[in-house]
């Protein structure tokens, strides 16, 4: 169910019988040579949709631009500065509070989100609990990455033995062919497998990353690899998600 | 041509012939009985999205969360506070003109975004043009409501002469049917056509407005009404687009 | 009744008969060749003062610098940033709110503060229904421009069927005439009626209107006419202010 | 020379013989049973202008609002909070700064802004020295209290030798009653000599000072007192800001 | 050598040889019946010093307050909002960045500063990189946990095969005992194991974990623990240090 | 009682018969050529924690770094921005309130801090008193300079009746020796007597102090002279918290 094709008498309704809700996030950047600038977002949208469609539970709209200042020497990469992020977080998080929402989890598609979106959920939490006579109820937040549960990383260690890496990978290219198969390309890369390593600002993961991939060799995706990858995924968030509403 | 369905390649192309790109904004929001809670981010993205189609301008992802806080008594409803709407397009803005784009067209679903996108963009430009050493290159940014063009408002007023009203109208209505099919719905309202009126925080506008429809009555609303205004709203846009281009 | 040049008892006499307020807001800006740099503020100060005396409603001191970024190329504008005429005009309404105040009017004399001045009620708007055990009680607030009125746009358009234009116009640089008729001063411009247009940065507005002026020829302007205009648009804002204390 | 009331040309004219500029900074705060709300904003605006006047430096428009957290448990006060003081201080510094002005001097006519604004001098400072490429020049800010200098202080000393104070004092209201006699007004006060003693927030500042005056007797003012009280303090202000404009 | 006690010339000195410096940030939280309120701005500061003496890196004056909101709800806690330790971590590498320090490396004692240090060191890497004409030169920033290298890890699995846990640890009292001989205490506690789970605001976490231990018993801490584990963590911060400097 | 060397049991215990609560607060900046950069951290520190062994009161962490923009010239030198130093303090305050604190001395070692740390102290009072619901108690704040009390000044002016200065003065260099007697260093400065005035920014204070100091001959210091200081002050501050904690 997703919020923004729902009536708001359709989320009062749906509030009578359960008050958790995810929320896509993402990210708008270079995903290598053949990657969507929009993989992340894309990735987090479709499986959280998915989601959605599997467990009925409510779908928020996609926070589809995150934390890439690293990507920002790329064309086409955007970014929020991590405290818009915090800000951005928290008005999402205040809003559905305000309903009565409890469980809010955010269904990520991008490792550099994940250290800015933890603390704004302390920079939420403090708010709630820090004047006494607010009366705010206490709202609890989770961020699942969707590549991290036990099937999905199974799969992706079956599909792609080598030449995974970390960004650019062929997990979330064919994730993002099986929703958008008009956008499959292959295309010679040099090397074949990316360098890997740390990086730190834009010019330095540039230096390093010259193409944008980190350890990865996105020719191995496949359409069929990435439907796989949605179903591995959904299901393992059905777990998470569960257990966070009984937490 | 969407940006999150590109490769950082093709955006490295796209500008060589052109600075422009068009974002669209809209608003997560309640839109009365029948009218979805995305209408604003969802009329926004349809019509942003044609605009690309039509005319080969990029599109960057929707800002589908806006400046509701009026209509937080509603469930559903999300809204960020003006100051984070103006961290979001102040970021949007940033990114972008980081790599060349220097005319910056907002498509807007939301009536109640006008006001804080404007501060916005003067908080920009202040911020570029402050400090004489940083050597940004100016850019232009423009705020075009969807409905406002010409066209579209000609054709509003042939196909609902009355009961259009100003919010959860069976203008924005029929654009989201048209994309959406699936989610046609009529139902019995009282009165028929709402009130009209000011408002203020969001316990006056429930109180004024007790379904969420302000003037409208979104029953007149048709798919293929959707399908028109689309292309109306397309044609209007194109115009404004390209004097914007021009300026 | 000024606020500054009444006592704290006697604001709370007057707090027993009404909770309306008026605050000036307007701005410190190039006027062109002969209008005064502080026009947008001394207009709002001499109408909000005079609505005042007429009708015995409290006005606030008067928010001298306004939004305006684009002037800055002019020697002599200040300007805030919207970001910080958001928090400007937040501590006027939690001030007076505070003390019972629930109707706030700020009669305006610049354009450039419409959208940050409405973003800035939505801020407070959102802050005081957010959490809900704060207890602050509504207020609402309201922006009206002092040449907006029906009887001041007819004046305007009788006295100045051409050149009035949309900035130094003759009506504004009349009012501030009326009050301090020592600066009238007539000077050869050229053209005679500036040019009209849009405008984004402050680079742009200065290349585009050399001298400042939009549209307008403000040697049209007389004392005489400041001192109708002043009277019709005092006789707007009483209709304006008693359906605001009514509303 | 007072901004408001000049032309741009004319401020463009006065910065090719002079980069000091003289900013009046007050309060709008209870000032005991007898004196007025705006005291502290009227007595920095009359002294400031009078300067202007008198060695023809220009005059900006008053900061009218100042830092009175401690105020407001007293009808009428009105306070920034110290981050938006420190905002409006930074703008209004920019902003003029932009122009190439080098030396701002604030006239303050409130001891609850000491503090603030001289934070607020730091924080400008680190922006403006903190990015190497930015090529901002220098400026430097200086602020003067109108009572400090030695002439006001020995004429405060002798006209007072008793019932001078710290707040609501009668060279304070002496100077406004100056400015505007028709607001003279004498009051029985109980005790005829306020209480005197620190003070925190504003619940302890009303509950030490009940009707709102420090160690004051209003009663002693004298419109007289006034006119010989701005005399003093533009003569020291007059010194002070030379050497300013000097070092 | 520490930055505290050093002369300014000796700083300058030390960068003739070196650009790298540490900083330790720990936390001022509740740690358990028996554990230190500072523990881990004291094991940071311990180790960090003992880095100091050992490779002659500068140290930082320790940051000891951290991100502890889940703590608050346990007396003597504190916590900086994610927001302020943003800014502290930004001003901190903006301050050091200014005199040509280029490696910074927070020796870091507090799991919950995590998240929030690395979204600081991508605001502050997008404030350098952001605008063209700043001039920055770049730096790189890193987070090391004191314990989280291999031959710490290996000796904690070694001493503590069961009870070890993940809050108020027996590794973290003894580093601090080490240092603090005379707060050695033990303490019977119930359960000997405190449970573990996870958390997200101060209630939830009081509630779960009464006495505030996580997974630990305490009681096994022994100075002669302390010792080595500080010589371990010494050995291991040397290493990750001088990879930092080469990188 | 340092907070850092205590659990939280023991502050729980504490709290039944004390609500007081003393913070060092200092900076970490150039202090001539002899000076340590951290001495007016350590000075605070020093003198805060011998009050706490005097007298019992509880000592939290010392904030090392102050509000230092006019030394950052001099290398090592580190600040907070005004704004961010609010946010610390802040933050210390809301953490301790919220456990039953109400009297928050802060004993300081750096004129630098005053202005910013008494803005500090109006931005929590008017957070703590703004929402009427929030139920908050009153919490009071004191600024305390270590070398402000009648028997320290004294002291003072016996031991330097020239060459103390007000920047690297052999007072607070004699402190710092007292605790840290290895660092005692005599070098020939040229003058002896430094150069006294006022400063803005950094390059400003830089040209007219150009070895940091201001009016000091920090070769006056001797240990001996520092045990007295510190022996004083700490007299001094035991009055005046007393005084406080009565209030
Ligand atoms: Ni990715
Ligand atoms: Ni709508
Ligand atoms: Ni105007
Ligand atoms: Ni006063
Ligand atoms: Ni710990
Ligand atoms: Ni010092």
């Amino acid at each position: 169910m997703q919020l923004q094709l729902s009536t708001w008498h359709e989320v009062q309704d749906y509030l009578k019988t359960s008050t958790g809700v995810v929320i896509p996030i993402g990210s708008t950047e270079q995903h290598g040579p053949n990657g969507l600038v929009g993989t992340d977002a894309l990735t987090a949208e479709i499986i959280g949709r998915a989601l959605g469609e599997k467990i009925g539970c409510l779908v928020a709209p996609t926070i589809s631009v995150g934390m890439a200042v690293h990507h920002m020497d790329f064309t086409g990469s955007m970014t929020y500065r991590p405290s818009t992020l915090i800000a951005v977080i928290f008005d999402y998080v205040q809003s559905l509070a305000r309903h009565g929402f409890t469980r809010i989890m955010f269904v990520n598609g991008h490792g550099g989100n994940i250290a800015t979106t933890n603390a704004a959920f302390y920079e939420i939490y403090n708010h709630r609990q820090s004047d006494p006579g607010k009366g705010n109820q206490p709202v609890k937040c989770l961020l699942a990455n969707w590549w991290e549960g036990p099937e999905t990383r199974k799969l992706c260690a079956d599909l792609y033995p080598t030449g995974h890496g970390s960004h650019a990978t062929p997990s979330e290219v064919a994730v993002t062919w099986a929703a958008y198969p008009d956008r499959v390309k292959y295309m010679e890369m040099e090397p074949e497998i990316a360098p890997t390593g740390r990086f730190t600002d834009a010019a330095d993961y540039r230096r390093r990353f010259p193409d944008g991939r980190i350890g990865s060799n996105p020719n191995l995706a496949k359409i069929e690899d990435g439907k796989r990858l949605i179903e591995a995924s959904v299901a393992d968030l059905t777990t998470t998600y569960r257990e966070f509403l009984a937490a």
